[in-house]
This record gives C-alpha cells, sequence and structure tokens, in this order.
C-alpha cells in the first residue's frame, strides 16, 4: 500500500521533563502497527496538584487503538520512564519487553497494582532483536545513572530509527555497560532515518563528565569527617550508591542503608546480577550500637521529600538513630528544579542540630549529571548521522533549543511537543496532525482527568476558603434561620464579631424579607444566597470564598 | 542603673531571607526603649500559605510594648524591609525615620492603608545623625540594588552597632552613593561593639561584581538582536533599568515600561532625585506604532509573577503588545530559589511562540546580585573589626554558616534566630531569652496567626477534597435521608457508582439503623457520620477527605 506511513507521537515528555511515553506507528493512515516507549510518572506539587498521588500521561488515545500495539518498550527503570506501568497496563493490555535489571522493577510494579507479571518479557540486549509486527526491535546499552539504560534501535519499513532513552557518554560509568562508540558507529552504518533523541541538558555547555570522577572527592571528604557522615543520592544511581559506600569503608566505617527504595535497589541489583561486590552493611538496629565516627548512612530523599529518611533525620531520631552536632551530610545530588524549598527545608533542619551540609552549591564536585550535554548532543548527532533529529525529553524550551542545535549540524529537525503526531515518512518530519495530549492524576485510588475540574476545586477551595449555607424551607416557608459554617477562613474580619455570625445576620434578612416566588426556586434561592455571602465576605474579610448551599424542602 | 542592658532581637529574617524586623532595646530588663529597624514582608506560596496575600512578622511582642519604641528607621525600599509599614504602622503608631528615596515609598504605603503620612520623616545620611531616647542614629550610604540603601550607625551607653541592613561592596554603582571603605573606617575608627550583618550570599564563594559590569554584555545583545526585544528586572533596581534603558536606546529603539511597578520605580527614582537622565519613554500606545525592530520593552515579573507584565507577554497580547518569533526576551535578574516553575512556565510559553529567552543559564552575564559575598563579608569584618558579629537576613543555614566566617576571622560571634533576645552588654554575645516569635498572615483585609488553623484547614481541603453532609432531624427521627454535597473530590470510585451516591447509601443505613440515643446526642452522631464518611470515601476511592456534618433538629 503506497500510503503507509511512519508516525512519531509523544503522548509525555515533550513538554515536560518526567513523564514518559512515546509511541510509533508504521501501517495505513489510523491503521498503523503501534509501539510504545516508556510510561513514566511525574511528581504533583501543591500549586497544580494538590492532593494527588503521581501524574502520567493520559494514555485513552493509545487505549483505543490498544489491539494495534504491538509491545511497550521500557528503556530503562527509572520512575519517569517505568513508574506508570503498575497503573496504565490494565489499560492498555500489551505486553511488555525491557532488561533484567528494567523488568525486574516493572515485574515489581505491576503486581503491585494487581497485573499479569507474565506480561513482562526479559530482553537480551543489542545485537540481539526480535521482531515486532513491522517493527524489529533492539536494546543497544547505553550509559546512563541506572543500570541496563538503552536505547532502541527501530527498524521500520521506511528506515532505522535510534530512540536514545536518557543517556550520557560515560566511557567509565563504574557499574553497567559503557559509552561505547563503536557500536554507535556500528548501527549508524547503514543510514539512520531519525534520531530521537533526549534534550534535557540541551543548555549545559560543558562536555558531561564520567561518574567516575567524583569517587576520588567524596572518598577525601568522607574520611576527613569526624563525626557520623550521612549521603544522599537517588538510589536508583546504584554506581553513586557504590561509591559512597565505597568511600565509607574506606573511611573505616560501617555503612548502613536508610529508606525503602535504597534498600530496595542495592537488593535488585545484586539479585539481578548488575552489582556483584558492593560492601556488606549493617541494619539500622545494628547501627544504633556502632560509635558514630564509624558510621555512614546511605539515605533515600535527595530531593528533599518529606517522607524519605533525610527528612526524617532532620527532624529527630529516624529508625532509632540520630544526627548530631559535628556531623556531616552530603547530598550527592542535584536538586531539581522546583524542589529547593524542600531541599532547604531539610538543610536549615540540619543547621539547626549543628550538623555540617555539602551540597551542589559546596564548591566540591559530589555529583555528575546522567544525561547528556550540549557538546554530547553534537557528538551523537555526528556519530549517528540520522536524517533527522526529533527532540524528545525535555520542556518546550529545551525542545527547540535542541532542534536549533541539530539544524545548526546541518541535520533536519522538528519541535513536536505532546500530542503531535509527526509522519516521518518522507525525507522531511512534518507534524501530521494533533491529537488530544493530557495529563492523567492518580488521585488515591482513582484516576481522574487534569482538567476534570475536580483539582481546581480544590485550589478554589485553598485560595479562598469554604462556606457553607444551609436552609430549611417547609412549602417555601423557612424552618429558622439559615445555618453557616466555614472552613479556611479567619472568624472574625471588620466588624470584630464573628464573620458566621455577619453571614448568617445577613442571610436571615434576606430570606425574612425574600418573595415567595424567590423561595420557591431553588436555583434562583441557591444563587441569591451565594451572592449575599461573597459580598459580606469581602467586606468583612477581603475575600470572596467558594460557597456550597444546601437546602432542604420538607412538606408539611 | 547596674542592671541595664543592650539588646538585639530579630522579629522576622533571621530564619528566611525575606520579612526583615530586628529590635534594639537599651534600659533595665523589660524596661528597654526600643528602636524598630525594617519591617518587610515576604511572599506566600501554595505549599505552606495558599490563599495568603502577604506575611510579615509577628509585631504582637512590640506592641504590647509600643509605648517604648522610640522610633522605626527603614533601611532601604525593598519590600522585605518597608513592605509591611502600611500593615503594621496602625498597631505600633512610632514616628519612622528614612531618607528621602525610601520614605517616599513608605509614605505611598502607609497612606494606601489609612496610616498618618506624617509619621515619616525624612532623615539626612551621615554624617548626620540624632538621637532617639538613649540611641544615636545615623544613616550611612551604602551600595545596594536600590538607590539610596543606608547601614545604620546606631550609637548606645554600650557601644556603637553598625547594622548593615542589605549591601554589597561597589564602587561604581551607577545610581546612588558608591561603596566608600574611607567612610567605613571612620565610622570603624571609635571602635564597634556589634556588626549586624547580612548574610544571604555567605555561600557564594568569589567576590561579588558591580553593577557597572552588566552594561557592555547587555549593550551588545541589544544592539545584535533582531525583533523587538524585552527586558525584566526588579524594577526596584534603578541602576539596572536604566542600564537596560539606555542599551536600547544606544542599539536606536525606543523605550516603553510596562508594569506598574516598573513605571512607579522610575517616577519615584526621577522624583525624589536619585536618578537625573533616565532615557525619554514611550507610551504602550505609542509603542504599537513602532516597528518592533526599534522597541525595547522594560517590563515586570522577573520572577514569574502570574500578574505582571512578563507573564502576559508570554501568554498573549498585553496593553495591546505581542511577542512575536524573533523577539529577544532577557531576564536580567536572577530567579530567586522557589521561583523556578514560574519562571520556566513563562521560558516555555515564549519558546512556543518562537521568542528567544537569554537567561542567568545562558552563559553572558546580565545580572549581579546585590548582596555581600563571602569574600566581601571578610572586607566588612576587617574593616569594622567589631567586638562581635550578629549575622542577620538569612536562614539558618546563612546564619550558622556567617557565624563560622565571623570566628574563623578572630571574631565573636552567635547565631540568633527570630525570637532569640541576645544581651550584646558584656564582651560577648549570650541568649538572654526566648520570645515567642511567629508569621502573620495576610489574609484579604484580615491579619491572622500563621498558626490559628486557618491556613491549615485551607491546605487540609486542597489535599484531601471536602464533604459535605447535612442530616434533619425531628424529635429524633431523621427527615429524610443524609444529604451529601462534594468538592475536589472524584464523581465516581471503584464500584463506579456515584460517589455522592455510595456515600448517601451507607450513611442513611446507619442512621435508619441507630438507636434513640444515638440519634438524640449531636457529638456522638456526628462522628459516626464522619467516620462512615471517611471509611466509605477510602473504600471508594482510596482517599479520607475532610467532612463537615450539619445537624438540624426542629421539633414538631
Amino acid at each position: 500500500m503506497s500510503n503507509e506511513r511512519l508516525i512519531y507521537l509523544a503522548l509525555g515528555g515533550a513538554g515536560e521533563i518526567g513523564m514518559n511515553a512515546y509511541v510509533y506507528g508504521w501501517g495505513a493512515p489510523d491503521k498503523e502497527r503501534l509501539i510504545v516507549v516508556d510510561l513514566g510518572v511525574t511528581f504533583p506539587e501543591m500549586e497544580g496538584s494538590p492532593g494527588v498521588d503521581l501524574i502520567f500521561a493520559d494514555v485513552e488515545w493509545l487505549e483505543a487503538r490498544r489491539d494495534r500495539i504491538e509491545g511497550i518498550f521500557i528503556t530503562h527503570a527509572h520512575e519517569d520512564h517505568v513508574g506508570a506501568v503498575g497503573h496504565l497496563w490494565h489499560r492498555l493490555r500489551a505486553p511488555i519487553y525491557a532488561r533484567r535489571f528494567t523488568a525486574h522493577h516493572a515485574a515489581r510494579k505491576l503486581s503491585e497494582h494487581g497485573g499479569d507479571e507474565k506480561a513482562i518479557n526479559v530482553v537480551e540486549p543489542w545485537p540481539d532483536t526480535r521482531k515486532y509486527g513491522p517493527f524489529s526491535v533492539g536494546f543497544a546499552p547505553i550509559s546512563h545513572s541506572i543500570p541496563e539504560s538503552s536505547s532502541l534501535v527501530i527498524d521500520t519499513p521506511a528506515g532505522r530509527i535510534v530512540h536514545t532513552g536518557d543517556f550520557k557518554l560515560d566511557r567509565t560509568p563504574l557499574v553497567g555497560e559503557p559509552w561505547d562508540p563503536d557500536l554507535w558507529a556500528g548501527i549508524a552504518a547503514g543510514g539512520v532515518k531519525a534520531l530521537v533523541c533526549d534534550s534535557t541538558n540541551v543548555f549545559s555547555p560543558h562536555a558531561g563528565r564520567s561518574e567516575a570522577t567524583v569517587g576520588p572527592e567524596i572518598t577525601e571528604l568522607v574520611s576527613d569527617a569526624k563525626g557520623m557522615v550521612i549521603a544522599t543520592t537517588f538510589a536508583s544511581n546504584v554506581a553513586r550508591v557504590k561509591t559512597l559506600a565505597e568511600a565509607g569503608v574506606a573511611a573505616g566505617r560501617s555503612v548502613c542503608l536508610l529508606g525503602r527504595a535504597m534498600r530496595r535497589m542495592v537488593e535488585a541489583s545484586v539479585e539481578t546480577g548488575v552489582l556483584t561486590d558492593f560492601p556488606t552493611v549493617v541494619s539500622p538496629e545494628e547501627a544504633g550500637d556502632i560509635p558514630r565516627e564509624n558510621l555512614m548512612l546511605l539515605v533515600t530523599g535527595s530531593q528533599g521529600e518529606r517522607r524519605a529518611a533525610s527528612a526524617g533525620l532532620s527532624r529527630g531520631k529516624y529508625l532509632g538513630l540520630e544526627v548530631k552536632e559535628g556531623d556531616l551530610f552530603l547530598f550527592s545530588s542535584k536538586t531539581i528544579p522546583g524542589n529547593e524549598r524542600g531541599v532547604a527545608r531539610i538543610i536549615n533542619a540540619f543547621s539547626e542540630k549543628g550538623v555540617d551540609v555539602v551540597d551542589e552549591n559546596s564548591g566540591g564536585h559530589y555529583h555528575v549529571s546522567g544525561h547528556a550535554n550540549r557538546p554530547d548532543l553534537d557528538t551523537m548527532h555526528a556519530l549517528v548521522k540520522p536524517q533527522m533529529v526529533i527532540p524528545m525529553h525535555g520542556e518546550h524550551r529545551h525542545l527547540r533549543e535542541h532542534a536549533k542545535l541539530a539544524e545548526s549540524n546541518g541535520l533536519q529537525s522538528i519541535v513536536a511537543p505532546n500530542g503531535a503526531v509527526v509522519d516521518m515518512t518522507g525525507n522531511r518530519p512534518k507534524i501530521a496532525e494533533y491529537i488530544e495530549a493530557g495529563r492523567t492524576y492518580l488521585d488515591g485510588a482513582v484516576q481522574i482527568g487534569a482538567l476534570d475540574g475536580v483539582v481546581r476545586d480544590r485550589i478554589r477551595m485553598a485560595l479562598n476558603g469554604h462556606v457553607l449555607v444551609t436552609l430549611i424551607l417547609e412549602d417555601n416557608d423557612a424552618l429558622g434561620d439559615p445555618w453557616v459554617e466555614i472552613s479556611g477562613l479567619p472568624e472574625t474580619g471588620r466588624s470584630k464579631a464573628a464573620l458566621v455570625d455577619v453571614l448568617e445576620e445577613d442571610l436571615g434578612q434576606f430570606v425574612g424579607r425574600a418573595k415567595r416566588k424567590t423561595l420557591s426556586d431553588d436555583e434562583a434561592l441557591e444563587k441569591e444566597l451565594r451572592q449575599i455571602v461573597r459580598k459580606t465576605a469581602l467586606d468583612e474579610i477581603g475575600k470572596r470564598p467558594e460557597v456550597t448551599v444546601v437546602i432542604s424542602r420538607l412538606s408539611a
């Protein structure tokens, strides 16, 4: 069929850092066979999504086409790539493919949410490839900040696609496969149609540094420390966790892992064979008996998360362990934009306890990024020599900058945000159509649409407070006065009388004077009562609260 | 009297960057005559203070002692130093002292809130000094990022205090008085008891750069631009606004000020004589007729504020002006920690419109800080040679680091967070007592305590949603079924039935089966109904909402 086409579609990840979810398709328009790459989450915040537990891409488009999905391919085990698997699989029910370490995490997520673990298939890395409908897919090892990260080499009837996943060019990653330019030259040798490429660090001007570069400075810092040493990093950065643990051992310290994710990641890494020589660790109970100068804690919570071990320690005793004046706390991490306040809260709490905190602003090099910086992207462009570069994984500014970079490297490019269906069949990428791409909120146990209004109502209550009015009518006569309750509003305002009393007085006067016609019409009555509340509240306290009116009608 | 003492007390600013409010006292304990330095604000955020308009120090302690206040001294016109004057003056009713430009702003704030402008007294700068009870106070010019910033030289019976206010060591500040080490050597010559010193930049390792250093790069950037140029900075940084305007003029562009604060600051600066040669500006209407390559907009909103001109332009037309592909937007500013998300929102919105954004991460030098960096603090310590350094204006970590720095410079120091009353009478500073120091929220028109529970209730509604239950009883018999309304909660949960129906069903069953004794006891009944709602909601939607129960009793 001459009208078959090759499409790319981001449902998440092309408009934010996080929430990755990409689709490729081959076939006649609206009959394409599809593969899905990654199903990740992003995290809520009080400003835009209060009370929400997790955020992921809206997969309604995919769900409606699930009979056309050949498989779901997970590049690596970071939450923003695998985190939604448990929540979304039952809506898609396609087989999942991943390498061993990633599959281990995907399987746990699936089983935690009642999914069928048999849906998970462990694949071998490149040069192994397998057919999935019109596609052939191979998992090409690439360095990142978690073991067994892979790029996908996707062969299609229209040519080869390289989907980088998250990556950096690290020849000495300590754990997992090093960056291997020869491997990539081989992959590129037959020609690559499209490089779909990580964009997160496009604004970082200098070539990225290797994971191996942080070891010496960390080791020196730990060996100079006098009291207890506590260090935090992303638990999934198994290489870093190992570096930290080894620095502790080298300084004659026992190592203790605190926080569920930290223990889980190390266990999973040992179980799946990616980590072979991790130092012996002691339990928190054992740690309690060890002199603090001989102890090193590796803890969760590098982003200031309130429930993590770092926050627990900053507040007081945590699993029987407690920081003291003269201890050292190391953030072997970067604060993700948006998390600054949470991290500062912890640093200040440690400061109050006399703990010295070392972080990214302390002048040392205790962290490296897991993503390709601008010159590394140049290297990748030059090595893969694709017909076109499709920037992915980034906010709009990152995608746009990456597209400009590709063009400056003589490559075609296009900015394709979430929802843009890119037709890659011809020589130039073009946007064929836009589909509705949105966000799904996991709210408690329920998946709700970001635009459903539920969270909007919460934000309104948080900003404006809430007034409840109840009124009982019998045959269109008020039985007693309107009753008012307030939540999240000051008890008194300008008149110094209780706000509820002032509101009840004004509402009562209205009801006393109201015509039968008004009292007989629920809608009109509710509107009047609401307006009185808002006007009186504005006079009294300078705010227009949210108002709920409940009218109960009894018949005599 | 032998027991007279000299005290220092931070009510705000020593535990946060912002909300400055300091007190000095001399006299017998609890009979001290007092002076207040600065009455500033800090800004609310959705996470901790949703719906709040402004935050300032709780001045209850001061209010209870207002007959002992000799005066309120404002060091400079930044909001975190003068912003609460209008809101708090009627509670303190002491005379306010400030230099001309600062007084101009204080007067406006006072009159906006019904205060008496006659309370404001314009003072001349050092070497002019005046007596205020047991104190003598002089306003010593010092460089910062707003005109006429001053340190206070406070002479007391126990010796001289230098209260730096916010400062940097800038010999070429472009607007206002340059840093003058000779002046400071003179102030220090007779000996200084205490240097109470700005701590915000104690973690910045390199000596600060002068305001004059940003001009050349800004000028080059603007002259290279092809489309319209829009630049933002803090409006109060009058020197920067002038530099930006002059860069526009040099590139043959007409300059237009957008945003109330931007126009107001330039006007105030011209009126008070601190700014003498600001380029002619055009109105937004006139700007609409000027070719975009000949136009430069100076706009408010460097911190991503949703209502500022920068945000307005990022969304679409603003006062008839609109950005287009190829325009340049310059952040001549630093993003204050916590504001990253708001700034990123604007940058991405501009990216979608094809506007090139240049900011602190773009590699150029388009901004310098207004505060003294670590080596500058060393310089100040060495020049003033005080008996003791009291770090102020900073989070706990900044105060602690500054105290360590002072000690490493051979000076006594102490960490004195908000509420710590420091006795400086003797040779060493010591904390005499702690008073309750808190935060006051301006919420609409009402001042509420941060711990009053009002905002806590709002946060709970935002996180958990809200369920309202009404039940009408007549002589302890239910009249009809309980009625439920929900706000901020999903409409359906696990059972796929409407959440309100499931709740009403469960509540109705309980009421139908309830004993008369339960139905006759409002408190017990309310508790039961609340528990049923929370349990059923947890089963259905996985959340425990906030619940309001209204029981109405009719008598037959």
